[in-house]
C-alpha cells in the first residue's frame, strides 16, 4: 500500500456508498494493482476488506462489477475535470492548460487506480467494455474541442489535431504508471511542467524571437 | 495473439537461443499480456510453447526467470535504437527526431511485450529489478544528452531539461499500451507525428513567423 491508498482513497471513492461497498472499491484497486485482476479472487478482496464472501456479494455479483465500477468512477472523475477546463472561462491556451494539469493531477494523485483501470480494460465484460470506451472517446472529445477552439482563433499551429490531441491524452494518462509518490516531483509540478509542454506541442509556446 | 505475435515475434526473440528457449520466451509473452504474470503458471507457458513443465525446466528455472530474459532483451533492444539515433551524425534535432521515430516504432510493432515489461516490473526479484532499471537510466540519458546537444549549441529552447527528458521517453513508451494494430495510423505515421511534437516541445518546430 503506498501513499495513495492511505491519503486519498476516501475522497476518492466518496460517490461510492454505503460505506462497505465503498471498501470493497478500496481493497480490489489495492489487490488488482498488486496482483493483476485474473490472480485476483473475490475471497482476497473481502479479507482485505475485513468482510465475508457472503458479505461482499450483497454488494458485487462478481469480481468484474468491482473493475467495471472502478473503472466507470475512475472515468467519471477524470472526464468531469477535463469538462469543468473546458467550460471555465478564459482563452484556448489557458483552457488547455488547465485540463492538462488537472487530468495530470488526477493521474499521479490517483496512480493506483489509474493502472488499474489502463491495464485491465480488457478483462471487462463486453457491454461495460462499450460503456468505458465511451467515456473515453468523451474525454478525447473535450481535448480535441479545446485544441480545435484554439485552432479556430489563430491561436495554435496544429497540422494533426486527433494526432495531437491523442499524444496529449497519453501523455497525461502515462503519468499513472510512473509517478512515485517519494519522487523528487509533486503532482502539482508534474501539471505545471506538462502544461507548458502541451503548449508547445499546439504550437502556442516555444516560439520566442531570438 | 494479435499481429505482433504472428509477424514480428520470431525476429525480435532472435536473440534468443536455442529455439525452444526462444519459443517459451514467445509463449510467456502472450500468457503474461493475456492474463498477468501472477496469474500465469510455468505450466501455461509450457503448454503454449508445445512442451512439458519439464522442458520448460531445463531453460527457465522459474517464471521470473522468463520475465526478467523478456525484459532483459526488450530494454536492450530499444536502448540500441536510442543509441544508434544519437550517435548518427547530424543535428541535435535530426537525432532527436530519429531517436523518437525508431523509439516510438518500436513500442508499436512490439506492444505486446512493452506492455508486459512496462506492467510486470514489480514482479521482478530484487536484482534483476536494479539490472532492469540501470537499463532504462542508461536510455533516459541517452535522450537527455541528445536534447543537452540541442540547449548547449541554441538549437532547443528547454527550461526543463530532465523534466522534458521524463515526458519524451513517457510519450513514446505509453504507444505499446493504446497502440492496436488494427487502428488507422502505422507505426511509421506515429513514430513521424510524434518525432515532429517533440521538436516542438524543445522549441526547434512550431515557431514559424506568421
Amino acid at each position: 500500500m503506498d501513499a495513495e491508498a492511505t491519503t486519498t482513497t476516501s475522497e476518492a471513492w466518496a460517490d461510492v456508498t454505503p460505506e462497505a461497498a465503498r471498501r470493497l472499491v478500496v481493497a480490489a484497486v489495492e489487490a488488482f494493482a498488486e496482483r493483476g485482476y485474473h490472480a485476483t479472487t473475490t475471497r482476497d478482496i473481502a479479507g482485505r476488506a475485513g468482510m465475508s464472501p457472503a458479505a461482499l456479494y450483497i454488494h458485487y455479483k462478481t469480481k468484474e462489477e468491482l473493475l467495471y465500477q472502478i473503472s466507470r468512477v475512475g472515468h467519471l472523475r477524470s472526464l468531469a475535470l477535463l469538462e469543468a477546463a473546458r467550460d471555465a472561462g478564459g482563452t484556448p491556451a489557458e483552457r488547455l492548460a488547465a485540463a492538462v494539469r488537472s487530468f495530470v493531477r488526477w493521474h499521479a494523485e490517483h496512480h493506483t487506480t489509474g493502472r488499474v483501470v489502463q491495464y485491465e480494460l480488457g478483462a471487462l465484460a463486453a457491454d461495460h467494455y462499450t460503456e468505458i470506451v465511451a467515456l473515453r472517446r468523451r474525454s478525447e472529445a473535450v481535448i480535441r474541442e479545446v485544441i480545435s477552439a484554439g485552432v479556430d482563433s489563430g491561436d495554435f499551429d496544429v497540422p494533426d489535431v486527433s494526432g495531437t490531441t491523442l499524444a496529449v491524452l497519453s501523455l497525461c494518462i502515462d503519468v499513472a504508471r510512473w509517478f512515485n509518490p517519494g519522487g523528487r516531483r509533486t503532482p502539482d509540478e508534474i501539471g505545471g511542467l506538462y502544461a507548458d509542454l502541451v503548449l508547445r506541442m499546439v504550437g502556442q509556446e516555444g516560439r520566442r524571437d531570438r
